[in-house]
This record gives structure tokens, C-alpha cells and sequence, in this order.
């Protein structure tokens, strides 16, 4: 299991918008193959700023399958005019889940 | 319920060594006010970066309570001769868990 972890700068006070957009997005990543997980979060000490996390079956799931679909270009669609800058994205896999 | 997201990185090839450490620092955790899950995950792209995710009831159990405690001393004597930098932390919250 693979976390791809965006960080996210989203234009200043499209908060609400972009919350919309990503729940608006969720299918498309219920039905992506290898797609076990999608989560929004927010940070506290700047509003603007945010973390989505995805969990993949593997890294490919994620930079080849899905990036390569009708469906990521839907995803860029919904999400990509709220972003101040591009997303950084890293990828994660779980070391130690201690409790 | 607040994340703290600590990005760090370690001197090269200490790996090992480092999420020893954090197993063992466990137990500070566990017995902190308001800590909830304690979790490590490793960069698939750069062996040398972790993400340190702790969560905690409220901000405060963490950049108070916590940081001014005595197992705070004790967590970064087992874990920060490790770090080639100081830790980059964010605190987030949920917003949407999708799935």
C-alpha cells in the first residue's frame, strides 16, 4: 500500500469551493484501479493549505494507471483552477503504525 | 482531532537506525495527554525523508502540552541525531474522508 500525499496551495479563500470539488471527485476515484483510500485534509495553521491523500495498491496505480486516464483529466478539471501553484506530490508507504 | 505532519529528513544511510528510535520512543506517545496514533512513513522516492504523523486530541496537547514535557526531551534525544535538518511541521485536520 502506497500514500500518494499532495500538498496542496489553493488560491486564497476557495476553501469551500475546492472542499466541493474534491467531494464532487470522489468517484472518480472510488472506480480507479488499485484506488483503496481518498482523504482531504487541511492545514490548521494555514487555510490555503492542504493535503490530499490517496491510497494506491501500488505506485503504478497511481503514476501510470491513473494518470493515464479519461478520469484524471476529469479529476484536473474539477480541482486545477483552485490550485495557487502546482501540488508537490510525494509518495509514502507505512514504516512503523505504532497505534 | 489535529495531525502533526513532520517532514523530515535523516543523514543518509540511517534508516535503520532512525525507525529503530522511533519504535522505541513509542511508549512517550502512548503515555502522552491527548496523543491518539503515532505513525512513521518513508518516502518511496528518497529512502532518506520520513513523514512523522502524530495525532492528538487538540493543537495544544501537542505545541504545549507535549513539547514542554520531560518525554519530549527524552523523544528527541533517541531520534534527533538522526536529522540532517531541523523537522518541517504542519498540523492538519480532516476534512473529508472520502473512503
Amino acid at each position: 500500500m502506497i500514500y500518494e500525499v499532495a500538498n496542496v496551495l489553493i488560491k486564497s479563500g476557495m476553501g469551500q469551493q475546492f472542499e466541493q470539488s474534491f467531494l464532487q471527485a470522489l468517484p472518480l476515484f472510488k472506480r480507479a484501479a488499485g484506488c483503496k483510500s481518498a482523504r482531504l485534509e487541511r492545514s490548521v495553521e494555514d487555510l490555503d493549505r492542504y493535503l490530499i491523500v490517496i491510497g494506491w495498491q501500488t505506485l503504478d496505480d497511481h503514476v501510470v494507471g491513473f494518470r493515464t486516464s479519461d478520469d484524471y483529466a476529469l479529476w484536473r478539471a474539477l480541482v486545477g483552477d483552485f490550485f495557487a501553484a502546482p501540488p508537490l506530490v510525494d509518495h509514502t508507504e507505512v514504516i512503523v503504525s505504532g497505534f
